[in-house]
């Protein structure tokens, strides 16, 4: 493809997309395809010769969009935010199209040096102190594993140098709440701790881990020669958006020198409302935290901000210096892959540099409250409904909800939660995740896509009240 | 951002990155700024109020394009080929455009079973049989780091399900080569092994692992108590684009139960020149592999494909499963977020959808054959010149040349050697990467740029012999 043929698909594939999204609220909001849809219309083998890029860009039309769930459509209450700002696509198509790696300062010092930046207008506008280091990572997923083996390091004095996890003779006991994220279970294992030595610390009545609970779980772990390790909490958990007591946890961890991991992944993006920052009351007491500006902040995926306390103990941890990546600057700048697992880096600061100057933060802060208003709208709506309930306060945007009728309980009442959430999926109205909390589904009404307004929460509930009557009825 | 603004600068980037690409020469290729030119010219803070687009885009041109080196300029021969396709680029336009994540495969079945067949695709366009499963990773650091981890898995029975690595009493070891990339190392410490546990196995004349000498060391560590865990081999070192011989390293795999995986990030993408197969002969004899296409093959980073034999291990290690990412159609549809570290997943087997039919495998091949044609001829070019040494055969598309004018040696030679090709890249007329090999510096002319054709090659080798005469005279 020369140059004269990119201008020309590339201006085609901006208007498409320009109209995709002034018209995507016309599409279903989940996909309607069954599983292998997609698949049996590809051909098995590759092409010898070239397509035309007109019979592959009638592919996009015929073959994709129909596989896709719109996660930028107004009605889309699924999973979390996932917004992508077009000031931030605009970002990442520059990002895209320079091309350029950033394997060290030399070989892009942009890369890097706005990375810097951009890292820390975030920290800046969720009123972290100074003393945060940030870094961009892709997921949450990553940045908690990374946090997970730092503290694994740290609390084992670079065992990586020596004999590794394996030489150690005590056991390191890593602590976390049967509402974080799957991700933070994952990330014990993989980094070697063991399911044995993961503590689920018990949570209180509105899902928040009990300081007192890890206190005695760590007293215990002391008192069997088992080293406590790392702590993992989370400020707006993904099922219910439960907040830990940070500053608590943060006590523990000072007194017993573990390491404290921060799993703000969704509720990080409000700390940008001084009015939400009780939600992580402690922070500065943390080792680590994680935001994903992925998600509700709009930043385009990939973009999972992580920042450190001791920027020098994560360097020396992940830090390789082959021959090939050294420069004369070196010492001079910082060098970024030594701040992760991958060696290669996009050039994803862009995006937020785009986002935040066409936005400025005033305009970020008046969406999200914007869609928090919505939250308690719809809160107040249910709970002020016979037969529906709200299961927790939603204090973030995200709506616990259950409908439970007369006589309906126990896997009879799952069946209907399940049948009336699939029945409103199922139509492409609406798309919404149910999850399970206490052992019972319900389902989350998770607010907050750029484009949901009012009416469309006020739309979503009415379709959730003729969808539980519908699945009631027909049971 | 409305989407007729985004219209508007959507097209004015268009436009400005096709100007881009088709004046990408008249530009320096390595960028000529000092640490912190960049970054002084950012402000401190976000800004309160929006920015007009037409500021930040300014701003692209006058603060970010001076700070970039240029891995798309037909001069750039530092690092490996980093090549973003224009196709592809279009098809990461879509990917970023449409905002869609994959978690599950109800979240945007697209992106599961497009990348399912890409994955396949390319599975045969490399030689590989019926018997692997691919999946797309960022990076070949994260691809390597999970087939580590799978291997420790492996050799414990999955000690993940217990203690973890820290419960198991004898150690596990791991083989890698002093040439292996520094990933590999890394990896093996993120998983926990320690370095007291990890194989230097020497290597030959070329720079190749020796089997023998992996064999002798796989005996004494069985002989000591110590199990062998994972060997990794490389097929085209970053330095040197050596090759470990995978079909003995294979067969000791197989005779002692180790994990073999092999780092094709480089020469994977030659593997659809049936003429390169034989240099990972003995390939199906690896429980795992990695190919990074979005280095010399051209799909836009990032995009590392991740093969396993045994696809059910992978997922008994990485395996998530919470209520909220659970759906009516499990069983039926694979679930990607089980086959590597991130739970959120972006498009990216549009880039190779869009890549693969525009350009067709045929011209792939022939690309590839260019370039690796122009590297015979620098090579023959050096080889015949007096003063000037090739100091590996190249087989695959760089060059490692040294110039030792008479009476130069050890750090003399060295400070010589950085100093011309450090001469070259400050001039912008091309950019080449120094590495270290025996102890010496060397300088690598990577071959393999989109844009590279045999005049830019020779233009290299004049400017080479030009700088290395201007150096010595110098000093």
């Amino acid at each position: 493809m020369t140059p004269e043929e990119f201008r020309k698909f590339g201006h085609r594939l901006i208007d498409w997309l320009a109209d995709y999204r002034a018209g995507i609220e016309e599409r279903p909001v989940m996909a309607q395809v069954r599983p292998g849809d997609i698949k049996k219309q590809l051909p098995t083998a590759p092409p010898e010769q070239p397509e035309a890029m007109e019979a592959v860009l009638a592919d996009l039309d015929r073959v994709v969009m129909p596989g896709l769930s719109h996660w930028q459509h107004p009605r889309f209450f699924g999973y979390f935010p996932g917004n992508a700002l077009l000031a931030g696509i605009l970002a990442d198509f520059v990002s895209t199209g320079l091309g350029v790696l950033g394997l060290a300062w030399q070989s892009s010092p942009a890369v890097t040096e706005v990375e810097e930046v951009m890292a820390d207008w975030v920290r800046q506008m969720v009123g972290l102190s100074e003393s945060w280091s940030g870094v961009i990572q892709d997921t949450a997923s990553t940045s908690t594993l990374v946090a997970l083996i730092s503290a694994r390091e740290r609390t084992t004095d670079y065992a990586l140098s020596r004999g590794g996890l394996q030489a150690e003779e005590q056991p390191l006991a890593v602590y976390v709440s049967a509402h974080s994220h799957s991700s933070v279970d994952k990330g014990a294992l993989l980094a070697g701790f063991g399911r044995a030595n993961l503590r689920l610390v018990p949570f209180d009545a509105e899902y928040g881990m009990r300081a007192d609970a890890l206190e005695d779980l760590v007293r215990s772990d002391l008192a069997a020669g088992v080293r406590p390790c790392a702590i993992v909490a989370t400020v707006g958990t993904t099922a219910t958006t439960a907040i830990d007591p940070v500053r608590g946890l943060a006590e523990i961890a000072r007194r017993n020198k573990i390491w404290l991991h921060v799993d703000a992944a969704m509720a990080g993006s409000a700390m940008i409302l001084p009015e939400c920052r009780w939600m992580w009351d402690g922070i500065e007491g943390a080792d680590s935290l994680v935001i994903n500006v992925h998600k509700w902040l709009g930043a385009p995926f990939d973009c999972s901000l992580y920042y450190v306390r001791d920027p020098q103990h994560l360097i020396r941890v992940m830090s390789t210096n082959p021959s090939f990546l050294q420069s004369s600057v070196d010492g001079q700048v910082k060098s970024l892959r030594d701040w992760g697992i991958p060696l290669g880096r996009r050039f994803r600061a862009l995006k937020l540099w785009f986002l935040i100057r066409e936005q400025g933060v005033e305009a970020l802060r008046a969406r999200l409250r914007r869609d928090m208003a919505n939250a308690q709208w719809l809160s107040e709506q249910v709970a002020a409904t016979p037969g529906w309930r709200v299961l927790v306060p939603a204090r973030l945007q995200t709506v616990c909800v259950r409908h439970e009728p007369p006589g309906l309980s126990g896997e009879t009442l799952d069946r209907h939660t399940l049948g009336w959430a699939e029945r409103i999926n199922r139509s492409g109205a609406a798309y919404l995740t149910p999850a399970v909390v206490d052992g019972r589904w319900m389902v989350r009404v998770s607010i907050g896509a750029l484009a949901t307004e009012r009416d469309d929460v006020a739309a979503v509930w009415q379709a959730m009240r003729q969808a539980a009557e519908d699945s009631a009825t027909e049971n």
